[in-house]
């Protein structure tokens, strides 16, 4: 059996002087869900958008799912926000929180699909005792709330390793990539193991959003779809 | 010598989806102001949105100044991010940075007016020692952070007391008020002192924006004008 | 018109293996009120113990009232639980928590009564504009949180200045020391204005505590009833 | 060589008006050792007691050994309040401490027993380095701090990964584990691994302490006793 | 009767490499006190040196007091290890300190002179109720911390006020001036109340200290010696 | 092909009277790099000095190779100051950083080495993302901010699986270690894996510096030297 792989654009590099219509463009474009990428200059050194604009968004029409990179520290006040906001998709990093358990128990409970996110020289093994409660896995390929990175090198060997952990542990989790993700390097990305690719100003920086888009799924084809 | 009173919708309560034309659509109905509610989730139980957004809005070709509320600790590097992205005031809380005089003069050093925002129970001592270097005075009139809540009558004797503290300063100081402010009670409170109005429901919870801000302006039209 | 001194034990220096039976013991010794010393190892070096212990004194039937010192920060998240287990005063420091008017409002919205509690070095000016929201003022006469201390002199200059500024402003507000408080100072303390007295192991340090709180009874008749 | 399996009772479900009673009681309806739940509102969202509760009891008489499990952070302050109030174990978190090796010297230098928590996230790495310091090992199979929780299935594995480590190591090592333990569920946990259980209103919310008690050690009896 | 003005060379600007020697040179040119400028990149964006070097300097043979400004948060900790180090004098930031009062009587206690320094904007109340506790007040003419600024005129007017309370008090209490002080408004700076006075590039950034300290004294002649 | 073992005094233990003579002696004696322990007293319980100290070594004329130990937290401000003051080795706790990579990014992009240390608790699963960025591996065996602590004998195993881990990577990376090294147990921990040796009190403890360097080298001298 096999799952479609998704691209998840980054509203980071949106317009946010017109941001319902710059979302409509880009999933009009091919994109697949919505990337949030949530700052709150403690976790990372930048403050971006929280949980109203959020549902702005919703109230606004999208329907397309909503995937919420929490960068913030703590994080179990700001889920209950997100959720109240219709979030569908809440990952945070494991060291921002004291109890990862319970935050991912707390994203559940709300009816949202819950992730961990690994920056680039977390180990993996935070997943250990938490696979039956994660539905997504994000590696950061690049540091994030830092502007101008380039993908780093290592992550392919790390998404090597996530996909064997997924695929053993025979559940239904997605393994997303983000950081520096582009046409050049997508189909190497998917071939260690991702299926789920974050991209920001590779997307909203070029002025035909319909066009990048198409090249990563050109790319994407030539790897195969994703067995499950 | 009089100087006008001013209008300052905050955004925080405007469509997120379509910020450009809302901003656009408040100022045309006769706003002068757009103030920034900047929460970090630490100062202020809640996370709304940085510098990104106001960038956006410059871009976008808003004219009129924008005032930036910090509600965030420490300051700092926000104030930084907030020059760098075109703001025009820059207000904090002096509880909020170690170093108070330091930050109000980062923010005249990067050509923004300056200004301290006191919370309802904060003493009015900040000011002593930095009234040279404050252009702006900025009373809450609720607590910031927390929604639902009412303009706190405390706030009147408050505001006299800071008019006569800026009056015998001799100096241009804009006192500014933020929470639960409208057409009902805007009067009320131009006499106790204030010359600047933020309203944020008030104004954007209103179908007819200019029916509300011609109201505001018909009672202060009552006070006369603020002399200086 | 006259209301009566209160005496309030801090059962901090009582023995915890029977705490029903010590606080029956001292109320029926004549004390008035239960002092409750919250101490949560931050903001202060100590960790005392919380709204369970108050719970468990409620529903072991203590009819009189219970007074909360929180030696916590953030103090907001424990209000709620002493609210829930039935606390009849709440008081915090100003220093602990960023937004004083909304702890007030939280505690007073609970069905509480509500002060400020005052470090030997704390200056008065936080109760500029609250007084309106304040039951009880509390001056620490030691420093909170550290064993083996006196009473510091300097308590007896501001607590009549405390007093001018209560009796000013014409309202219902307690006037409350905690610190080194015994029959040999309490006579001196109601004359510089208190007319509510904590003391720990003043009364459970000694066999007797009836012998003790009548001693400070009948300091305090020297002293007259306090008008209000 | 076999050892007995223990019986905790953790106080924080015991009635606080006569805690001495309580302990009493539940030590003679079988119980091997009294367990201390501390938390500080800090480490988790609650506020329990300290050090003082604890040496009120042993001053009362309390001969079986007290198990402190500290839900608090930073630890090392407080390890020295309850070594000099006399508790027999103390256990904490190893992300609580920046330096996990000292806060263990710290508590074996002082004469105590010395342990780590595991929250249901946490790997099980931490021991890697320390196994020579430890005499317990303590799983979470709840998240502490919130109340109204279920065993959590994962904590079988846990416990199974656990007893590996501790029988390799060759050392008298106690695996302890903590919530949502009962009657119901102790075989299979024993079965997994653990020979100390601790039991809060399974035994305290029961109006038979005894009857509790004598069912769990019936269901252990099914199992065997601890080789090591 | 009159006492005289004191100048304290600050060795943060002096060559670190040969810091005995530097010092015996300052203090053969006529500096009276040593000035530690203590930093822990916490309260300031800096870190500096601590009680090991100060500790260094006494054992060297220095006999000249040494007067330790900590701009660290918290104090209590470093307060001790340099009371051991043997300093003489120890000054604090009363916003950094929970407990100002208890800071204060632990440096007096181990037999240091005691202060609180006051950054430009923090207002002057924090002495209300400890002027029996203060050996000396230290108004910052620039921000601790941040490289290459100039004396803040708002300061003289803050010494006059300063100078006020200090005599209305009746007290041996030094007042200390610390930031952009030099031979060209040392006078100024006297004559606006202050007796103690910080340079340090203004000393050790000059090949000839005696000359930059004979040129002060001269200056400081002009005024007068201070009455008591 | 060998590398030779590197001999790295702490300054920590040296007179900082007169420090650069006491590193010219060090260095004279025999030793290899200048060993810089930097404490912030929220990392560690202790300030010890901070960039100033660095930058007067290297105008002072110093030569060796200046390894810096960060024991702060965070890290990135200092790693900015001591990059600037011309520090040669900058090592960091992977615990202080919130983001690992990029503070090893920071640091090489700043010309330096770059390096991770490890607490004697703290496992080398950090090491897994980042061996391509890492220089040197610094494991402590002793805790580092405490004083008078022995060799923790665990540190022989970690070294043990450190080097196998280094070896399998193929890479140029030293294996520092720090605490309770001398010349009794330098033999043993070099045929752990140790090549690169900080020792404080050893050395500078001692009269004759050269004597207990040539004693290290004479025990290293019976391992042979480390092959690479």
């Amino acid at each position: 059996m096999s799952k479609p792989y998704l691209i998840a654009p980054s509203i980071l590099s949106a317009d946010f002087a017109r941001l319902g219509e710059e979302v409509d463009n880009v999933l009009e474009a091919g994109a697949d869900v919505v990337h949030f990428d949530v700052m709150d200059n403690h976790y990372v050194p930048n403050l971006t958008f929280g949980a109203g604009v959020c549902k702005a968004l919703k109230k606004y029409g999208i329907k397309a799912p909503i995937d919420v990179h929490l960068m913030v520290s703590p994080v179990d006040r700001l889920i209950g926000d997100f959720l109240e906001a219709g979030a569908d998709i809440i990952t945070f990093h494991p060291e921002a929180s004291d109890h990862i358990d319970r935050s991912l128990q707390l994203i559940k409970a709300g009816g949202a699909k819950a992730g961990l996110v690994f920056n680039p020289a977390t180990p993996l093994h935070y997943l250990d005792y938490v696979l039956d409660k994660v539905d997504q896995v994000l590696l950061m390929s690049v540091n994030p709330g830092f502007g101008g990175q380039k993908f780093i090198p290592m992550t392919l060997d790390k998404l090597r390793q996530a996909r064997k952990i997924i695929d053993a542990s025979g559940r239904d989790i997605r393994l997303e990539v983000d950081g520096g993700v582009g046409p050049a390097n997508i189909r190497e990305i998917a071939e260690a193991g991702a299926d789920m690719f974050v991209a920001g100003s590779a997307i909203f920086g070029k002025p035909d959003y319909k066009a990048v888009i198409t090249e990563m799924r050109s790319e994407l084809a030539k790897v195969g779809s994703v067995e499950i």
